[in-house]
């Protein structure tokens, strides 16, 4: 936590409560359950809620919402739909909650460039529903509608990272208003540009503690002609690893290569009523030309036959595809099913693909000798996977337990030069991790940077480098 | 220029010089021939020569310079092979240039992770050559046989940014030493992380303004199965702009697209001794399987019909290929050959690529207008292009009228949405540009950031963010 900044004192709250009332009337509220819910974490953090949420239209609001923080020294805490996995919206000093959803137009799309210019509050199903008549797509998927204000927030990917980057390779601007309500405009329009530091690429990833994005221009995918997209069961982990490990050194260009383990898939099926093999599956797609397509797919048909998997079930029609995604995607809801009444917390670790089947295996014989509950799904294509930790919090034995497993499942990641987050970020639930990443030096420029940027350390306080080890 | 930071004085260089000459013994020295070729200038910008160079081996030397440097507030000017173009070397305030041309150790190649780790000093063209028996390649070609550690620092790319991107998407981490002295790992070796601020991308492009690069981790390519490559010649630049912006925007995965104009096709063909048509012509190269490469080759015909370009000419052997993008690479000495004794300076304006077509053929008619000669190659297929403007220093006219030239295709590019640099940096004679493109506040936060990392501004003074405007 930045040392400096404290809880505001109930004073100090109530004159910025009040100065968020004159301008925002009912655009701003005190209800506890909407405190709360913007506070969500799908951690077993507790939630910290804000002190106010305010619901600003434009960029010069939030100006001067920032503004009137940082003349109180409150913290503020930008939202954008919820969906972030390590306490980024907690509150942990209360402060001003700015729900940014209400910022959703699309200000361009410049087809001829292959980019667009949107507010923070467009999800990206929102854009894609929009992009579809220019032929075009926004190519990040993180399963999540989430904002895609808060996906450059967490420097989100997903499945389709394997072919088309993560939000730090598919941003090329941002406005972002600063700790002192000034507006930094990152860069222009130009595909590339060498002109100074690469302030886009900072803010990308810095989860709102360095400002609030207000103004984003993408870069955008051509609809690809042709899609192609099945399932192929695997006789173990390894296998389908080693399949996925071949397949991206062969350089084929996979648009998707997803795992899910054998307890995924069980809860794929009951969750989404599918009747895929409860065995080790890669979900795979294909984007490109038709002859491309059918190329790739015979030749992933023949390392999967090498490595034992298939037989290939093919999602020909577009519902298909978009029925499989979607159970993918909703693969968090249906591991939650295998042990109800429990929480589900998302592992993020990722890995040199040379190691992927190594720290599976490995993770896979640890969930086993501990009992746990934990299907594991994998932006494998990446080296990055998910175990879901099913467990009772009640009980103090179980949480102890599986901090111990987490914290195992990051020495292992370090140890094959992996990362504890591929995805999902830092916020509260990570800082401990960072120093035995990156080292105390980096930690401490990452410092300098935060308190050079916002000197009153008021903006989303107590994540990523909030903490001292 | 860092306010607090002033030249040395002559007494405590000499107390600098006299420490790295008893660590050093002839891995330094003072011979004004040497300092003066460490302060290389592709530009018009006067030889600012630093007061000693060193010739440090291992990242523990280079600390140590740093560390010494840093005691005396004395000026560090990291050097990898000369071939930056906007006075990145120069030494304006004097101190110590650190040559990293000799820590050139290839440290690991990862070749199932396809990445590798270099020193800072191998070159591209050494790196290729090194990783060839393992089916691999680097992609970014900057044309210069540059060091990587140079490359790191102005975030370079080239002929095949189009297809693979540029630094910024090529690095996977970095060792930095900063301007304390201590060495900042940036990420572990993982595909992605969301771990924090992008230390890595910070890094990339500061041109040594933020520390000295001593270790790379790179991203490496597989080399594609099947490459063809060719030229098309066209009736007018617009066609042939016009063919490129339809190429991207049909998707073709276009490996290179290179335009030069009919100016630069004579200097080539006299300079490579080559025959090509002397009209606007497309260099394109195309990389994947025999068949995708023959449907990329297939309909990238047909566009070029469509604009009227052709008859197309193939390299089909390998020599010839590497004939056909040596000439290209050779285009600034070609150029420099069509007005023997006056001096070059290449222009770099980036553009969306739907204002490409705009942009260059307002700045031909620029160059007629104003008579001057100045060849155009560009890499088109980012909207990047270079104007090499041959111009006569000794004469305050020509000098003064190119002055003019530069500030209004500057001014032409920021109508269209683009940067003043696509690849070679702000160094020192961009710096003016910086603020009319981006604003104060950006301008402000790149400070505030060198502030933090160099709070003695001895890390290159006088670069990107040095001036006031």
């Amino acid at each position: 936590m930045n040392e400096s900044l404290q809880r505001p004192s109930p004073e100090t709250m109530a004159v910025v409560v009040a100065g968020l009332q004159r301008q925002f009337g009912n655009r701003c509220t005190l209800s506890e359950a909407t405190r709360r819910q913007h506070a969500h974490t799908t951690t077993w953090l507790e939630n910290q809620p804000p002190d106010i949420v305010v619901f600003p239209e434009t960029t010069e609001e939030v100006q001067a919402i920032v503004r009137l923080c940082a003349a109180h020294r409150v913290p503020v805490i930008p939202f954008g739909s919820g969906s972030s996995l390590e306490g980024q919206l907690n509150a942990p000093l209360g402060g001003v909650s700015v729900d940014l959803s209400g910022m959703k137009k699309i200000l361009a799309v410049n087809a001829e460039d292959l980019d667009c210019v949107v507010e923070p509050g467009v999800t990206r199903k929102e854009l894609n529903e929009y992009l579809r008549s220019y032929g075009l797509f926004f190519p990040i998927d993180p399963g999540a509608d989430a904002t895609l204000g808060g996906m450059v927030a967490t420097r989100a990917s997903g499945t389709n990272a394997v072919r088309y980057g993560t939000m730090k390779d598919n941003v090329i601007a941002l406005d972002v208003v600063t700790a002192e309500g000034e507006i930094v405009t990152t860069a222009r329009r130009a595909r590339k540009t060498s002109a100074g530091y690469d302030l886009t690429r900072l803010f990308v990833g810095a989860e709102g503690t360095l400002g609030i994005v207000t103004r984003i221009t993408l870069k955008l995918s051509g609809l690809p002609e042709a899609v192609s997209a099945g399932s192929c069961p695997f006789p173990s982990i390894r296998a389908a690893a080693d399949a996925v490990i071949m397949t991206i050194q062969t350089g084929i260009p996979v648009a998707r290569i997803e795992l899910l383990d054998e307890a995924q898939v069980k809860a794929v099926n009951v969750y989404s009523k599918l009747s895929l093999p409860e065995m080790p599956l890669l979900l795979v797609e294909f984007h490109g030309t038709e002859a491309g397509v059918a190329e790739q797919a015979a030749r992933f048909g023949e390392i999967a036959a090498e490595f034992s998997g298939g037989p290939f079930e093919w999602a020909v029609k577009p519902e298909d595809r978009t029925r499989l995604w979607q159970a993918r995607h909703d693969g968090y809801w249906a591991a939650l099913g295998l042990r109800p009444g429990t929480r589900g917390l998302s592992t993020d670790t990722c890995v040199p693909i040379s190691r992927l089947a190594d720290c599976i295996e490995e993770t896979k014989t640890d969930i086993v000798e501990n009992g746990f509950v934990a299907p594991i799904v994998g932006h494998v294509g990446d080296g990055n996977f998910h175990c879901l930790l099913l467990v009772d919090t009640e009980s103090e034995a179980e949480r102890k337990g599986a901090e111990a497993f987490l914290h195992r499942l990051v020495e292992r990641a370090h140890r094959m030069d992996g990362t504890c987050t591929g995805e999902h970020g830092i916020g509260q639930g990570k800082q401990k991790y960072l120093e035995p990443e990156l080292g105390r030096p980096a930690l401490d420029a990452m410092r300098a940077i935060k308190a050079a940027l916002d000197p009153k350390g008021i903006m989303n306080p107590g994540k990523i480098v909030a903490h001292k080890p």
